[in-house]
């Protein structure tokens, strides 16, 4: 199967957060709490995602509120979003389960040494360009974009270009968002 | 009507927030509001569309109240800050008739999908040089400088010139402020 | 007088804040007070200045608090903080009339419009390399670093080297900071 | 001693905090607290050095409770951190008689004037490529990677592979973290 194919064949979105949707960086609060720094365009990215029809998907080792509450502004389902992932191939599963859908149908980004299993199983394993290597080593595609810096948007608009989905009429955005 | 004598007709300067004076960073609170980083030169840049006479207005589908608040600071009337705006070009509109001004007397910095339609309805479109290739594409100038990075400053820098207005006078400033 | 003449003749090193010891970033809070980033070895340069017997000062049109706590922290004397300066030249000619020194043996860092006429009026006026135009221009320096990104101390750095004040005794550090 | 006898001889990873696990900012609150920024790779690998069997420690002249947190997250024990550290070659020997370490067997990163005794005393001194230069004169290998970005990880990585004890085995850390 070509990555063309493969991209068409993609019914899921599912992603790492640290490295990922953001450039890595963990702001230490007093509280020992981590906030984190989200970027706009991919924000409207994981809308075109859920508006296309396909499922979206959180799997994070990453405990802080404040990610579920992003990712449900951003339309993420509660129940897609794996916050404390210790395992995060056991929750890929649960989650391929749950939608039925095989795990060749699932697109995963990821950037570090936890995300490798997933990155393997999924239909398209993609790293940023500034993942570690192993994870690199282990996906279908190595994003021209870091993590935070354009690595998800980039993701996100070739499969849904490849899958004639990435919409550009501004009055569907205006009704649904 | 060539680019200089779009310039020198501009009496109004509108964009959009996220990616156009923030380089679309988003800090994500535990109570799930965002936060933006402003620049400083940029927030000094207002200032001077403001006294040098021009309307200046904001069009952003975000919600954050602290958006507001540092607009009002750097002197936008609260009723030209459209906030959670779902259909910019309505907002835009408004903002036009309100000010009876043309479009074509409007220029407006945008950087994503939902901001296509006004960047194509304003007398001017600016788009940062890190603006998604749709936004570019409908835009009349593409910044050399990115969202956050010095683009709206250039842009302000443009108009004023063009119209004799780039003020250095320190002691205007040290009055009004 | 060569510039080396004029290093070795700077008695107190003065500087505005947005752009200078930061790189302009201002974070927007909720309820309207803006918080900076500052950078850990412009930190221990101010130290640095205090520590070799120069005076210190900061004179900036910002007012938040947090800007006077950090140079506190960092030893700069109260009543040598300028905060809310709508006409930086008169904070300027008050800082030297106080010290007793004349404004040739005065150092200033500004990077923007307001700073200008400071810039002018000090023994050495230096801009970050990315000052706005009109301060490049009014400067005799202008630092390879950019704002918050070495500038500050790379200056300080060439002061106290040319007066062979720069230390590196970290005994002396420890017993007085 | 070559360097990779050197690095084999390893038996605990010291170090500064910032400008060496982050890239030097601060951000000043309101109350004079200072935040970090810490970046999700560096986190990671604090956890795989403890997990491969090394002490880890933290010698910084900072104060905030949120260091102390972050770190403590991390997998360093409690006594392994000093913060407020006025003389750090005292609180490095202190840290390798505590656990009976010689300092050849001790690494330390650093990047700034008060780290330099130490940068000489340990068995390997690390300065990241942006340090000031006499903490990278004062130090045995000067990374490629700067303060907070990469440069952490990066040692650790030589660090830990020079020993075969750079750990890819997901299954290890589901069940450590």
């Amino acid at each position: 199967m070509t990555f063309e194919d493969k991209l068409k064949n993609i019914r899921a979105i599912t992603y790492d957060v640290d490295g990922v949707v953001t450039d890595g960086n963990l702001l230490a609060m007093p509280d020992g709490d981590l906030l984190r720094v989200f970027d706009a365009k991919d924000s409207f990215a994981i809308r075109m995602v859920s508006m296309a029809g396909l499922a979206v998907g959180v799997i994070t080792g990453a405990t802080s509120g404040s990610i579920k509450l992003r990712m449900l502004t951003c339309g993420v389902p509660e129940e897609d979003i794996y916050l404390h992932s210790r395992r995060k191939i056991t929750d890929f599963e649960d989650f391929c389960r749950r939608h039925s859908l095989k795990a060749e149908e699932v697109l995963f980004l990821g950037d570090d040494i936890p995300d490798v299993p997933v990155l393997k199983a999924a239909g398209i394993g993609v790293a940023p360009c500034d993942a570690c290597e192993e994870a690199k080593a282990a996906s279908d595609f190595i994003s021209p974009f870091g993590g935070g810096k354009g690595c998800f948007r980039h993701t996100v608009e070739m499969v849904l270009k490849s899958q004639g989905k990435w919409r550009l009429d501004t009055e569907l955005y205006s009704k649904r968002f």
